[in-house]
């Protein structure tokens, strides 16, 4: 396999932007992303375009977006793993840049959620679950994410204060991150007493719903070499499914078994270990998704997620700094953006571009999950 | 670069299908494929799900299908470029084969469209134009497609006797597909005298909304010789994109840009010219758009459309047969599931199975054409 890098990364903040349509956020993103990589519109052969779809009344947004970013006649692709959208676009444009058909590729993503009112959010995020069986029934986002947090409270005696710990990192290190749209610290306490979503999670255990785009710029290695000296190679890369229904997860409720096939494929492919990984970049919609990623991603021992972060394992100096840019809990969650967004802080990274959060290390992981957890995107990236 | 071939193909008949929910159908096509290729369910390695979205209430069908079709846990892709969504998810397969991320692909095609009153069909239809400039002042899909026929008739003199030919043809040759919706041969009275819906196309110059499935398992070369004696190698590419908005495509409203520039990547990787291909599976969504497409691809000259159907030159005796399975407008246009639809006729063309409908030849091209002309995705077959 030829080597494919990352040479331009891109974000707008994460915030409510009823300034601006879908267009123009990922227009702001894509500008920054070609000023980083110092390349013109015009060298981009591709975009993989990624968006959750129905948060919107544009369908097949990758037409409107390469037509207001000057990218007619590239072809462009849409892509959709909803909340997993731009992780999965990643592997996408890797792949059509190895097999050859293009040599640089922009990975946009984006999503605008504030138009819809909160219920109406709630009512489509319901419908990335399985809408035969279950989303009629009633189950929202956080409903299932509650779900995990029980049966994970159940088997292995995690708590709500370890829950809260996780928010509690994350928006300490989303205070050093001016993209991040919440810029406030906050305590255990803060998180306990906020109010209940879905028990036992609670509004400051859950990633808001925002406005924002991510974009990254993919390049082949004769092509990165030449357009930046610090490119940032994608070493490893997995994907896989679970079933979409809980009735058909059986057991593992406090595992998503995607997560851990797709950990397993990237490490294979990357020749690492976790021990390997300096700093991550993990899935975090919901306090109860880190702890289990965790453990999914052998971070640490199964069912030791909740201790991992309460012993402060995942601090800057911690065993492996998680979310030091916030994660979705302080950044937000435009969903189509974020895998894009956790590859981008993590590009800064291993630039050594990181500022205040900036953490020593050569390998880095994404962790990008969608849906009610039914698909993985694994990212590893070395300088 | 390797060599990937089509090694199994299957498709439901298109027709209404109230007795079928979205994954009943897939799974149809699926199995048929699987029998076709004569190999087992675990051997798929990845899955491209291809449909487009708004017509179900479901997001990001893969999830479900991949569960209902046992393909969990291998990764699964959602791609959706409208009504090219099938043409765009073989080339992601290719792509995804040749950089040696998988040895074995299914891509699914699917949509259920009858469900949707008419009215509602094309309002969700309609937001595939651009929903902030265009699509709120009222186009529907049949209106954007009147005005590329007027357009036509203007420029080159183009007549509505010539474009109900194509609608004649088609159904001439879906008498002689069991899969096709439409068994009834018609005559050019018949298309004129059928109601109008968006002058100058009357109800035969549109092709239907319907159910189906497709599905294509694509390998690469050394599965692919291991699996059968007669694959089908995708011999070229082409994708490109046109803007979305008819106000930017400035005097190309008797052309798809992006067919032209799709079609000349696709000869040139294949090594051949218009004059090479035996037989061909064209977008025909509207009678005119397959006039278009005979210009676009090169079968003739610029204007000369028309003219060219009018004179026979498409029929199995003619100087290239297209659609002799019946094409969109009399096998039907679930969307999602047109591209993989056409290459599987064309796969049957190749490997001689192709009945009473059977041209002599050895190279094969399809042209699927999503939205309102804004993406076009070629591809080029050789036995």
């Amino acid at each position: 396999m030829n080597k494919v890098a990352i040479v331009g990364v891109g974000q707008t903040k994460f915030d409510r932007r009823p300034d601006a349509s879908i267009r123009e956020i990922a227009f702001e993103a894509f500008k920054e992303a070609l000023e980083d990589a110092g390349i013109m519109r015009g060298e981009i052969e591709a975009s993989v375009v990624c968006s959750a779809t129905h948060y919107d009344k544009q369908r097949t947004p990758a037409g409107v977006i390469a037509e207001y970013l000057g990218l007619n006649p590239q072809p462009t692709y849409n892509v959709d793993a909803v909340c997993a959208s731009s992780g999965v676009g990643v592997r996408n444009a890797w792949a059509l840049i190895n097999s050859g058909l293009h040599g640089i590729v922009a990975v946009i993503g984006f999503q605008k959620m504030t138009e819809l009112k909160s219920d109406e959010v709630q009512e489509v995020m319901g419908r990335s679950g399985d809408v035969m069986w279950e989303s009629p029934l009633g189950p929202t986002m956080p409903a299932y994410f509650a779900t995990y947090a029980n049966a994970h409270m159940h088997r292995y005696g995690t708590t709500e204060e370890q829950l809260a710990k996780v928010a509690v990192k994350n928006h300490f290190y989303g205070v050093k991150n001016p993209k991040a749209m919440f810029q406030k610290e906050i305590a255990v306490e803060d998180v306990l007493k906020s109010r209940p979503i879905a028990t036992p999670l609670k509004q400051h255990d859950c990633c808001a719903n925002s406005d924002g785009a991510a974009v990254l710029i993919l390049a082949n290695e004769e092509k990165a070499r030449k357009i930046t000296d610090t490119p940032v190679w994608v070493a490893g890369l997995g994907l896989a499914s679970s079933p979409m229904s809980l009735t058909s997860r059986g057991t593992s409720l406090t595992s998503f078994t995607c997560s851990v096939e797709a950990a397993k494929q990237a490490y294979q492919m990357a020749g690492v270990t976790p021990e390997d990984i300096d700093v991550a970049e993990v899935h975090d919609c919901f306090t109860i998704t880190e702890i289990i990623n965790y453990e999914d991603l052998g971070f640490c021992e199964r069912g030791m997620g909740g201790k991992f972060v309460e012993e402060g394992q995942t601090y800057i100096d911690g065993k492996i700094p998680v979310n030091v840019d916030g994660g979705l809990l302080a950044k937000g969650h435009p969903v189509g953006a974020t895998g894009a967004s956790q590859l981008r802080t993590l590009v800064q990274q291993l630039r050594g571009e990181a500022g205040q959060t900036q953490v020593k290390g050569e390998v880095a992981l994404a962790h990008n999950l969608g849906g009610i957890g039914m698909y993985c995107a694994v990212t590893i990236l070395k300088r």
